[in-house]
């Protein structure tokens, strides 16, 4: 029988210019698989082409972090965009992406679109078939990483992807499988035990304590972890342990 | 004994968002190389995208054109940047090119770059060989546009780059081979027939008449034109018709 | 009795960098109020500061045309803003432009958001809330323009300030006084001639036939007009003598 | 005889977005001017809004820093920009947060141009006069903050400003006057206590030994300090104490 396995991916290569942000050193040693901004939400030339060279060093998987064209907001806020501005935006930020990788004979290993795009992404099939058909169309062998269950998963399939289905260790989970959004209460699950225990239960057993108290089926192929201060450092290397413990091997998804 | 060729090369897909600029379509039925601009003075992933589709649909040789990043100044303002930047943002522009030209199973064929950053890398040997040493780094094959006997020329030989020297029609250039800067007088040619005799002399005898009266060697393997209004149009179809009549061919440079 | 009159605005100054758009000169001669873009939208310093320039020239009421950070999309996509972004968006641009007005010994007259602000503050009373108070607080004397009947004209009331209720000639009205949605038929007024019998009948009558045969009462303090193209600098001079051969006279709206 | 006293003043709000930089708080608290960014180089219309008020709450002075329109250089990198930009520049940026200033009843206290500007303001009459100008064309009551004897307070002398001469601490001047070059050795005085002592004679007798081991006449209006960092808070602190000590006040330069 074969090994379970996961992932633990992070975003990271967000600085810009002068401004400072995440530990990205640190998690790159915790974590598989790396979703560096390309310029759009964050990052910049410089930054893109240090995080590349660090995660090279690493041994981390190397993915694509796309995002709105939205730096004063992070990209984390909702834009009405077109399917043709996002198909290119895509193609646009992988591709800036990809010739970096290039530089360290490396090729990408996956696609992660960020913040507000992400979420449009997981919910709106229009949105979700933009980006799969563009990361597609920009080379066919990458991963797709969408939240588990999600319009995104549907569409990377439908155009051929190997996907990875996401999961949160620190959210609830709705009946029908949605994230319990951050304005609800108990959106969000403080206690890291129980988060971890969670986490297992998806990896090992492919199913999550919803909010009405049934269990439902979730598929965890990778993990969000983050790595802004020591608290999120000290839970992914709890994860990692956990897993090991286990006998679940952590490691990047693997390409088609 | 080889017959004798030009290339005839123009910037396009210089629009932006809703703002629009030059005649892409018309020039392109002129021209053999096609400069295109990368989001950073000009141009978004909506205008690369379309601007890619056109040139190809016109076997017109796809270029990038990186440029600085000042949209408000069109790249043509002189700023103070690091090797390290003029190399990163180098990767990122051409790379994001390359993607969109991918979609159409086409390479990259050139990189010019713009403006000001095209003035500096004729004088400055260090921003040179940091274009020079980007260009090469993303595909050895990319031949490498800079003005005739420039810093840039210079560098792109030495790091084994293909080069092509380009020449301007309507510009003076000085005893020394530089451009006669547009501050002082003559600096412009304004009269078209004479414009087109110098550009055939250098072109078929490799020489031009700088502005001290004597004749100065150039080389001539790209020909700088220009898109925008009627007078530019047939300047382009006149050089076309003239080169014809000498039996020069009008072709995009060999890639190595 | 008081003699009808009515304002007739345009978007102006909306050129960036290199990028021209609008015959700004052309429609600045027929109509009574400017609305200046400041440089979120469209519009850059040496943009604003000419145009404000050319306004006064002619005599024209100057106002602000505050809009979302978005340069690629010309402020016209709708994006997930906080109150406190509009508020302060809207005093970082109104102000901006008030600062060029000073240099002419102008204050300014207006406030109109511009494309997906303006659309969201029509129909979203927190956002209408937050660009009616930050107009406030900048300058209680501002007359705030928005969609007739909307909550944007609404919260300009509930702030004290005086209010334009801007009425559209080419576009049809629902029932309840919004305006057609461009994606249902129907939505915009070719006939240039009905167009301008309906413009007439909100002013002269303060009704306007809505798209289910009925009349309904509406506002018509200012029309907005637009000024690119022959067609549209020929509509505006038609609806001038239209105005003035009913007795309408046509000019600014006046402030407090 | 009246008593002498001298200035500190600090650059503040230069965060932008998500990203933070600087201590603002803690600085405030021992500055007696703030200069804060307004959008350009750094800082944005929510951070612009909370440092206004934060600095008003402290009785700190507050001034415009504008700077060029390099967010990823942070305004450090020298630009090409014509006198017609960097006038244009200024009355944008002084007048946007001269906006926020209103909004708690208070009037801009000074303008200090930031880096590359200040730079090249402090060197070129042209860009001097150009932004000296401005000031004054917005408001003739405005201290303008330059390199002590820089073409910029000469600039602000000649169009009737008041001028606040800024020196530095932590750097060596040579015999003419200027800085030295960051390039150069010696450039920085590292020793904290002779830094003080330094400062000290500028403000008390106003003579700086230079390079050449010579008393060079300087005038300290104000002392540039920096908030970044438990050391540069620590030095503030002290110099503080030192000039209290000597009977000297700290304050704010009084405006005509």
């Amino acid at each position: 029988m074969k090994r379970k396995s996961v992932d633990l991916n992070s975003d990271i290569g967000e600085s810009f210019g002068l401004y400072r942000i995440g530990q990205d050193e640190e998690v790159l040693s915790f974590i598989t698989s790396a979703n560096v901004a390309c310029g759009y939400h964050a990052g910049d030339p410089n930054v893109m082409h240090q995080t590349v060279k660090l995660a090279k060093s690493q041994g981390v998987a190397i993915g694509a972090h796309p995002g709105l064209p939205d730096l004063p907001g992070f990209g984390r806020r909702v834009m009405e965009v077109t399917p043709e501005d996002v198909y290119n935006m895509t193609v646009y930020q992988v591709s800036s992406l990809q010739g970096f990788a290039q530089l360290y004979q490396e090729s990408l290993h996956h696609v992660k679109p960020h913040g507000a795009l992400y979420n449009m992404a997981a919910k709106d099939p229009v949105i979700a078939e933009a980006i799969a058909s563009a990361v597609r169309d920009i080379n066919s062998s990458l991963v797709l990483f969408g939240l588990a269950g999600s319009e995104l998963v549907r569409a990377g399939k439908k155009f051929g992807l190997k996907v990875a289905e996401e999961v949160f260790a620190d959210r609830a989970y709705e009946p029908d499988g949605s994230l319990r959004s951050r304005t609800e209460e108990g959106a969000i699950i403080h206690n890291t035990q129980i988060a971890k225990e969670r986490v297992l239960r998806m990896v090992a057993e492919g199913v999550v304590l919803a909010t009405d108290g049934t269990d439902i089926p979730i598929t965890a192929d990778t993990i969000c972890v983050h790595g802004d201060g020591e608290q999120a450092l000290t839970f992914v290397k709890e994860l990692r342990a956990m897993f090991l413990a286990h006998d679940i091997e952590v490691k990047a998804v693997t390409r088609t």
